[in-house]
């Protein structure tokens, strides 16, 4: 039974998120509709991110067990063909080791924000971006950003309902920049809380804007309370961008050990998989 | 009578084009409603370029006549008010000497078309690029772009209905680059014939392909024969991106000449301000 790896790119806008769900259409829900128009095979695929409604992604990751053994190219050209006339494209599929899987195998996700920062209603970007009118200084949310990076308990920027064990993550980077009239925030780590990117850039943004300084995100991060939260980001801005995966052979290994519960003892953020 | 300049960013998506036309909603109609609901005046506003149904802009310039002379920020203020759900804003509103004409102080026009090229279908950019799915050669583009640069006829780059008297004009600049999975075209000129730069760059796309040689856009442009011309680019990725103005001074001593009729003596150009 082959498994096959899918880069998904989608618009959140028409979804209640990644995942299937009894109230609304979802991307799982449309890529598992052209799997069934296509193969005639009832599956269920698994990302590697669970995003929220509303969130995008131009990288999201998916595995896909078929029984018929059909190359890549074929099963590629046919969801896309199935999709349409969703807002979900199949970038890239291709054959993998039974040992893939796209939740379990991640290594880093990464995650864009972009802020369109002016005093004009969007137009193109509608649903694609925040809007935010008070000149943001993107220098200044940079440097706050930093406090985020590295290994802390992240109550304060997770979710009152998130369902992760531990709100004990790892940031390895999060950098934010000007690009004319837009704020890129980017940031990658292992895993992510639920809502733990969108509340660090809404926090940000009070930074931005000049009301908060490095020093209350901190203390906001120390605080390790949902109260000492800014407000959250919406999701129009949110993109999971890119997911990194273990080469192949490191990867039957450590997912034997993981199944064996091995995972347990090394790490708490190995079962984690949301992202926004 | 206070004469305002505007600057005006639009999703032209919706839109039957910049123009008032019976058969649809158009953004200039958009501008003169939310003129009306704000201060109660019956306006026409001026364009500096007629862009088509479909084609978007994130710098079109207007112009606009008040009876009361209303503070720049409030005008500003309250046609994006008025302007919502409809997405067209105002990115800037200054007031201008009253010799300011939007098309005709006009002394050069940017577009920008955006092809998104890839395999899979568009997601986010759906209606806002051109989707190409063969591989595109930028830099072979580029090169060939090069060719249209300068003072030509330009009559196989011509709508068939274009209305201008002359089919000269001069390109300033056109370069073509890739960014990622788009490739980005982009061309200034004081003004352009009708769908003069969606039929260069649908051109210019057989190049890209590996179809046409430099050789072969040479001898299109040579033909003066609008069937010499490429499949014409949709309106989906084009822009229109800035509008610059001579300084005031030469432009109220420009435009007496022009309206003169020393303009006509002067070159073919003055009188042509549609771009797409």
């Amino acid at each position: 039974m082959p498994r096959y790896k899918l880069t998904v790119d989608y618009d959140g806008r028409p979804f209640v998120g990644w995942q299937r769900q009894d109230n609304g259409p979802s991307v799982q829900g449309v890529i598992e509709r052209a799997v069934k128009a296509f193969s005639g095979e009832t599956v269920t695929i698994g990302g590697a991110g669970r995003t929220d409604s509303g969130v995008h992604a131009t990288g999201q990751v998916a595995h896909l067990d078929l029984e018929k053994d059909w190359p890549a190219a074929t099963v590629l050209g046919a969801l896309n063909f199935h999709c349409l006339p969703d807002p979900v494209a199949i970038l890239a599929c291709e054959k993998m080791h039974e040992g893939f899987d796209a939740r379990f195998s991640a290594i880093c996700r990464h995650y864009r924000y972009r802020i369109v920062n002016r005093l004009a209603p969007l137009t193109h970007d509608l649903g694609l971006a925040w809007h935010v009118k008070k000149p943001l200084d993107a220098a200044a949310m940079h440097e706050a950003a930093q406090v985020f990076v590295g290994h802390h308990d992240f109550t304060t920027f997770r979710h009152s309902r998130c369902q992760a064990k531990s709100p004990w993550k790892t940031l390895e980077a999060f950098s934010v920049r000007r690009e004319g009239e837009s704020i890129i925030a980017e940031c990658s780590s292992r895993s992510f809380l639920h809502n733990q990117v969108r509340s660090m850039v809404g926090t940000l943004r009070l930074v931005g804007e000049g009301r908060w300084g490095p020093g209350d995100v901190a203390k906001a991060l120390a605080a390790c309370n949902r109260e000492a939260c800014g407000p959250v980001a919406p999701p129009d801005g949110l993109y999971l961008t890119q997911v990194d995966y273990r080469p192949a052979e490191e990867d039957a290994a450590s997912l034997a050990a993981y199944r064996a519960g091995l995972a347990e003892a090394a790490g708490e953020e190995a079962d984690e998989a949301v992202g926004d």
